[in-house]
């Protein structure tokens, strides 16, 4: 038995309408999302790959006021400290940037890894350790996606610190967090990211992020 | 001006399609892919989210014969080594498994993190640092399903060092390779992940993976 191939041409531009309209969002309103919306997301995380199997990613949903307002807090600590390493001039634009949703969105998730699941030696990362960490970010971009594909908006909150996050959260040691997401309606899915339209960085244009066999060369070669 | 929200029934279930018939590939047809088919899938990668819109992310299209034997005997090597760190009752099994298509694949594309991409202090980045990484690893979760929709294979290879892959590549020092892919039409996608079929580890209920509040917790609680 095997799957079909390709996908119909309606099926495609599904797919890429998900991965080109996804956006990190920040803005939320608290409504809840119906239970069957929030288990469709967390399926498509729990299809990610996994490196030989080993399935290292758990799901944290956060829904605890206590709880929220701790990592809020410690979010807040992160962003002040990050004010100070920009330069002067940009410090002012990237105080007025509103990058999380911790509080006022419906719900709260923690994508961990498991850096210990089915013991020492898994299938694939005996060369590269760190293959279980990817494949727990797949499950965050499966999540991200699904939620697009649901009108739900996802937003990572990256300016927290691991430490925090583990002890909030009382991880194991073994247990990574990877990603904290802020999940719930948005009254708007904007058309390109917000730091292109602020002018953060520019875009670097698709075709001059391809190389050919190897770093650098932009034209292909044949042997 | 902002996107419309949720998808149409019939394009969640393309997204959801995409995301659950997604397999890690190993066996491979020669014969070429579109040039409009690699260039969607690589636009899918494009459009992944990058922290702080660093973009990091780069595309090596490799079909250079030379290259990819050089790649290939790193992967031996590399397997070669794996195979003694398994348990003796494991290792006849392990070394039965194919779990690589560099030379029959159509098309190996390594996909990179270029971590000094705009400079050393990049929005999102300041408390967890590791987040261009994963801004690469969110674009290889893009191009797989953007695979997949096309009909295009394609497998992971992580059987292999990171220095075999920056030396081969010429990857200056700042730029570490994230995945080295194999891409190609295929003659079947299987219905469930092989490792699983072949009982190599066992499948977590998807609903076990799901905690409350904090790690460990089965039941949701409120405050």
């Amino acid at each position: 038995m095997e799957l079909p191939h390709a996908f119909s041409k309606e099926e495609r531009e599904a797919v890429y309408r998900a991965i080109s309209q996804r956006r990190d969002i920040r803005r939320f309103r608290s409504d809840p999302i119906a239970p069957e919306v929030i288990n469709n997301i967390l399926r498509a995380g729990a299809c990610a790959p996994s490196v030989g199997y080993m399935q290292p990613t758990n799901f944290i949903l956060i829904q605890n006021g206590d709880t929220r307002r701790a990592i809020h807090q410690e979010f807040v600590k992160a962003n002040d400290a990050a004010v100070g390493m920009f330069p002067p001039e940009r410090q002012d634009s990237y105080a007025k940037l509103k990058l999380e949703g911790i509080l006022d969105s419906y719900l709260n998730i923690c994508v961990t890894c498991d850096r210990s699941r089915f013991g020492p030696v898994v299938l694939g990362r005996t060369a590269q350790p760190d293959m279980d960490i990817y494949s727990t970010v797949c499950a965050v971009q499966n999540l991200w996606l699904a939620a697009r594909a649901e009108g739900v908006g996802m937003g990572w909150v990256s300016i927290i610190t691991i430490e925090a996050l583990q002890r909030i959260l009382k991880l194991p040691e073994h247990v990574l967090p990877v990603a904290y997401l802020c999940v719930g309606h948005t009254d708007a899915f904007a058309p390109v990211p917000e730091l292109k339209t602020l002018g953060w960085l520019p875009e670097i244009p698709p075709d001059e992020l391809v190389f050919y066999d190897h770093w650098g060369n932009m034209a292909p070669e044949k042997a």
